[in-house]
C-alpha cells in the first residue's frame, strides 16, 4: 500500500490523441485511425476527449514511410521554429502544423497524451516506447496495460539516451507513448497485429478514464529495456552491407546476446560474433526502415523502474 | 525408362541470365546479383554463359518496387514496340532496353533461360513460377531442382491463365523461370530466404550444365498449382478495404481452402467465408505489392503435368 505522502499528483488527462500514419506504410495504425475517424464509439471514454488523427496523409496516400524526410524525427526545436517559407520539406511543415494543433511542445497547452501507432518488420511483439523514466503517469499506465493483457505480454523500450533519442511526433504531448507492434511487413495489414494494437489502446484508454475519475494507483515496478547503442551492419570499404543478421539472432528480439554469440553472417558464410562486454538485449532486429539509418538492431540493457503512486491532482 | 522415340530434342542452353531487382525492394535477388557481378565463380558452369543483371537499377537505388510502373508487367508487345520518345515511363524504356539485350522476345536470338529472382511477403516458401505447361525443358529442370532439394520443398505456380497472365521481364527468354521466395518484408534481407534462393539457383545451373553435356532426362511428372482466379479484399462502396485476411487463412499459402472456410475478417469482427465451388489452394496471400493490384490472394487448382524426356538437340 502506498502512503498518502508518497502519492504524486498529476494533472488529469482530458485531451488524448491517437496518431496513425506517422509512417505511411505501417498499416495497423493507419487502418485503426481511419476506422475511428468514421466511428469513434470504441475509443470514447467518460471525461476524455480522444482524437484519432492521420499525421502524414501524403505518405499514407503513397503507402510509403515518408515523402521528403522522416516525420518521426522532425520535431526538433530548429524545425518547429523554422520560418515556413515553402522551401521546407513536407514533413517539416507538417510537424509545425501538428505542433500547433497538439502542442506547442513543452507548453501547458499541449495535449495530455499522444499514442503514436507504429508497426515494425522485427519480431518485437507488442512494445510500448517511453521517452522518460520519470513519467510516473506513463509508467502506471503501462503497468495497468500489462496486467490487463496478461498472460500476453507487452514489453517496454525506454529511449532516454542523450544521443540516440530522437524527435518524435508524440513528443509534442505531455505524456508521449509509442506503440510498436510486429512483425508486420510494410504495406501489409495482418489481423493478429491489428487486434493486438487495438487491445492495447483499449486498456490504455480505460486507464485514463479511471485516472480521471480519481482512482489512485499504488507504487509499482516496471521492467524496461533501455536503449544503449545502435549497431550497424558490417560494411565494406565502399559502405555496402557485407553481412546479414545471423539466423541465430534473426527474430530473437528481446533475447539475451552474450559475448561470443553469433551476430552477423557474411555473404560467404563467415560468422561475426558479438564482441561487446556483458549481455545485451537486441531489438528492432533487421527492421526494414532502419537500413537507411545504418542500423541492424538496437542494443538495450534491462532494468526495473519504480513508479510512484499517482492520482489526479 | 523413356524410349528413344519419345525423347524431345531441345536446343542447348548456352546463354543464361539471372535477373535481380526487377522489383527494387526485393532484396534477396538484388543482393545475390550484386554479389555475382563482383565475383561470378559460384554461377559459372562448363559450356554456359551466365549473366547476372540488375533489371531496375533506379528502383533498386530507391529501394522501391518501381519508379513509374511495374517493370514485371511492362513487357507487352505494345510497350516493346512503342517509339522511344522520352515521354515513356522509365520502366517501359527499360523494358525495351532489356528486350534488346536479352531478346528480342520470341526470336531465335533471345536468351535461352532467364531466372528472375523475387521475394514475397507471403508465406510461400520456395516457389518456381512457370508460364507454360508445355515447356518440357523447364519442367525437367524443376523436377531436377525438387529432387536435389528434398526433403526441403519447392512448389510450382503455373501462370498460364489466358487473362491473368502478365508480361514479365523473364518472358523475353525462350525458357522463362520466376523464382519467388518468402516470407520476407520489402526492404529486408533475411539470411534464410537468401540462402534458399541461392541453393535453388545452384541446382538450376547444375541442371543446365548436365543438359548441355548431353545427359538425357527421362519422362517425369511435376505437380503444379495452376492460377485460376484473383481474389480481392472485400471493399465498401468507396472502394476502401473493409476486411483483413482471416487469421485462419493468413500464412496458409498452398493449403486447401474449402467452401465455408473463413477467408476474411471484417474490422468489426465478422467472418467472411469462401463461397466458391470446390477446393482451391490460395497463394500470394496478403502480399504487400498486391494491395494496389486489388488482390488479396491468388486462387489455384492442383494438377500434375507430364514432362517428356528431353535431351540436347
Amino acid at each position: 500500500m502506498s502512503s498518502f505522502s508518497s502519492c504524486q499528483s498529476v494533472r488529469e488527462a482530458r485531451r488524448v490523441a491517437i496518431f496513425g500514419g506517422t509512417h505511411g506504410n505501417e498499416l495497423s495504425g493507419v487502418t485503426l485511425v481511419h476506422l475511428w475517424m468514421k466511428n469513434g464509439t470504441e475509443i470514447q471514454r467518460r471525461g476524455v476527449e480522444t482524437r484519432p488523427f492521420i499525421t502524414n496523409p501524403r505518405a499514407v496516400e503513397k503507402c510509403s514511410r515518408y515523402v521528403d524526410t522522416d516525420l518521426n524525427r522532425a520535431f526538433t526545436p530548429e524545425n518547429l521554429s523554422a520560418p515556413a517559407d515553402g522551401q521546407l520539406p513536407y514533413e517539416v511543415l507538417r510537424a509545425q502544423e501538428i505542433n500547433r494543433m497538439f502542442g506547442p511542445k513543452g507548453s501547458p497547452d499541449a495535449y495530455d497524451v499522444i499514442f503514436d501507432l507504429h508497426n515494425t518488420t522485427s519480431n518485437m511483439g507488442c512494445t510500448l516506447i517511453l521517452e522518460s523514466s520519470k513519467d510516473h503517469f506513463n509508467l502506471q499506465m503501462i503497468n495497468y496495460i500489462q496486467k490487463a493483457l496478461a498472460p500476453a505480454s507487452c514489453l517496454v523500450l525506454l529511449n532516454e539516451h542523450p544521443l540516440l533519442k530522437y524527435s518524435t511526433a508524440r513528443s509534442v504531448a505531455k505524456h508521449p507513448v509509442g506503440l510498436e507492434v510486429g512483425p508486420q511487413p510494410q504495406g501489409v495489414l495482418r489481423s493478429n497485429i491489428f487486434e493486438s494494437m487495438r487491445e492495447i489502446l483499449k486498456h490504455a484508454l480505460d486507464f485514463i478514464e479511471l485516472f480521471n475519475e480519481g482512482v489512485e494507483f499504488p507504487p509499482c515496478s516496471v521492467p524496461v529495456f533501455r536503449v544503449s547503442e545502435r549497431v550497424d551492419y558490417p560494411r565494406d570499404a565502399n559502405g555496402n552491407i557485407m553481412a546479414m543478421v545471423h539466423p541465430n539472432l534473426q527474430d530473437c528480439d528481446w533475447e539475451p546476446l552474450n559475448p561470443g554469440d553469433p551476430m552477423f553472417q557474411t555473404f560467404d558464410g563467415k560468422t561475426i560474433r558479438y564482441q561487446g562486454s556483458g549481455t545485451i538485449y537486441p531489438t528492432f532486429i533487421n527492421e526494414a526502415a532502419y537500413y537507411e539509418k545504418q542500423q541492424a538492431f538496437v542494443a538495450t540493457r534491462r532494468e526495473t523502474l519504480s513508479a510512484n503512486a499517482v492520482r489526479k491532482a
